[in-house]
């Protein structure tokens, strides 16, 4: 046994460089018992609609159980297939079913474009900040990230247009155009617009992340990218729209990559699990289920963020943010310079309240100013006790601060 | 849009190397209608506990809904580890939940060992032929494959002992210990305890894929080959002991993998479906049913295995096979020269039989010469019709190799 190689030896490159476990220390946070969240990208669980999925779930075990049990096409189940084809139609270009697949989760849509597409090197454009999970995927595949500031309409792209006349290449620029994680941007018509040229001029492909859209408080989306030029993956979560817990989400893609996106799937996990599948045809092709539920949806989010920038106006001074338009998430910069959203995340878990710090999200910009903060979860109750404990550990914070 | 790069361009390394389209092929061809297969590795449906997951669905989303649709860690939901460490604990060594994840179907674990373990040129041994999934997923990895012979026993570790005593590394070496895919080899006892010295010895994990080691005809199984070392990954579908539509597997590892797996996890797809762990926690710790349901799919499959040998033997005096002892498949050889196993199954499908020719399962040795034919899905009349076609295509390749 003495000449049996260390643990580190058997690790791989990838897995000997960089961690990347900050989501998953949220999502284990959340679960300490009395924690109050606002940490995680939890949708609301009284906007399950339970009702419907006992139905729809019946419905399948009692007509296709056969079919619902069983394998099914890497690709997806054919009828969930159309139904990623028709959500992609109603708020974008017209996609067919044979340009639509099925994954599992938005996730596996970033990790599998990650695969077919990048090599150690290759460069991926994105906005700075950006969503964790993209940014981790992004780099776990060696590319080098090229960070393009935004606003409050979204991605620069008159900045990423500079980067690619100065001779920048990237295979990939990332963008999520609705009520982006962590800002709550929304990307402006015109950017759209000169996006899909500079895609079509310079030959990348455009990764079009949308888990929110249907979450605009007034109910009013733009259309997709997708509107403005062909070179645009689209990943569609049901996460945030249905639940996160079935694991199914839709994608679309150009002919020629969509037959790579299933090649890399069938190694990664040869299928999505068909019994969701089968449940979500079932409810999302009921007539009129979406409409109404997006509708309600839409209610409890604006009641809740409209809650949330209540208490926080009123119980702490020291924190600014633009009231979203839709999504889960407040994008709050802390007022006191000596204060460092990292150190005061960390003393607020002491607290029983778990917040995200800016940093994991930035790529070259500072964030060690910011918070994330999701309405998603609590009531109005919860939301006063949260922040009275955000600003127990802000005080902690300053007092470690000067001592 | 002159210079926009072509489309290969934009693919990834491994995107425009080797493509590995088997397996997807096999799964598309058995939805054509009327075909009758033998082809897939798809489980008995007449065998799923439809009845215990209408009541299990019911139970999960009238007292657990908000939990059951919602997402959940990385490493799988608590009560679903445990049962993955009490499956892994009734067939092997004791293994505590810490040391159980939940992964999406065995095929994603064998992608994240990959990931994890495996850089361009890393060898991994395998018996020759092996899984056609795992064979793809390790080439795809950029692994050297090892091709060890094995016959009815399983693997001959005394072969691989003689390729590391001459000087090879392997940081793997994968086995399918019962019924092997697709030789039906159930692995040797001394062949276990020998394998585990050599891990101690040269420090290499041994992957224990073991979808079918439930499914021995006679319900007696030998103990896991944790037993002998810790060096071990075990990978535990449930598609074929309860049913593929869920995608949930269990996996156990040592505790310095599993915290790596995890972190490839969350990248690969965030979660296995909360939904199908929390259905599957209540099925699986009903007193009793787990023993009464794998007794029920014993005699299912011993009885068309049965049905299948007679068939063969009665309609097919060209090909030659072991009677298998469990699992779902019969690995044949064909007794004529001129005939090419990949050509017949070719000529198959036109004639609505779907077989699988032995080539892609092989890495060095001739699978030219072979059939793997499954017994799970048909009755005994599908059986004398499917072999009828499959002699007519035999008759037609011999003629096209006449002339």
């Amino acid at each position: 046994m003495s000449n049996a190689p260390t643990v580190v030896d058997l690790l791989g490159r990838r897995a000997r460089s960089g961690k990347s476990e900050a989501i998953r220390e949220i999502l284990a946070a959340t679960a300490t018992p009395g924690m109050l969240s606002m940490a995680g990208g939890l949708p609301a669980p009284d906007s399950f609609p339970v009702g419907e999925l006992v139905e729809a779930t019946q419905a399948v075990l009692g007509a296709q159980a056969a079919a619902a049990l069983q394998y099914a096409p890497t690709e997806g189940v054919p009828a969930m297939r159309e139904v990623v084809a028709q959500l992609a139609t109603r708020t974008g270009a017209h996609v067919d079913a044979s340009r639509a697949m099925v994954i599992s989760g938005s996730q596996q849509g970033l990790d599998l474009l990650a695969r077919v597409l990048l090599d150690e090197g290759d460069a991926v454009a994105l906005e700075d900040p950006s969503y964790l999970g993209a940014v981790q995927t992004f780099q776990q595949a060696g590319a080098r990230l090229l960070a393009i500031p935004g606003d409050r309409d979204g991605m620069d792209v008159d900045a990423l247009a500079a980067e690619l006349e100065r001779g920048a290449r990237c295979k990939l620029v990332y963008v999520v155009p609705h009520f982006h994680n962590p800002t709550g941007a929304v990307l402006a018509p015109e950017r759209r617009m000169r996006l899909g040229e500079l895609a079509d001029r310079y030959g990348f492909l455009i990764v079009e992340d949308d888990p929110y859209g249907d979450l605009a408080f007034e109910g009013v989306r733009l259309p997709s990218i997708d509107a403005h030029t062909d070179r645009v993956v689209r990943l569609m979560s049901l996460s945030k729209t249905v639940c996160p817990g079935f694991r199914v989400a839709g994608l679309t893609a150009p002919d020629w990559l969509l037959v790579e996106l299933a090649n890399a799937k069938q190694c990664a996990d040869l299928q999505t699990n068909t019994f969701g599948q089968h449940v979500l045809v079932h409810l999302l092709t009921e007539p009129g289920f979406l409409t109404a539920h997006l509708s309600r949806l839409r209610t409890i989010y604006r009641q809740r963020a409209g809650d949330l920038a209540a208490v926080l106006a009123d119980q702490l001074p020291w924190l600014t943010f633009d009231h979203p338009r839709g999504g889960l998430f407040f994008w709050c910069a802390i007022g006191d310079p000596s204060v460092n959203s990292g150190g005061l995340a960390r003393i607020a878990l002491s607290e029983g309240v778990a917040v995200v710090p800016g940093e994991p999200f930035c790529v070259q910009r500072d964030g060690s100013r910011h918070l994330r903060l999701s309405y998603a979860t609590l009531d109005r109750a919860q939301m006063r006790e949260a922040t009275r404990r955000l600003d127990a550990a802000f005080d902690r914070s300053r007092r470690t601060t000067k001592e």
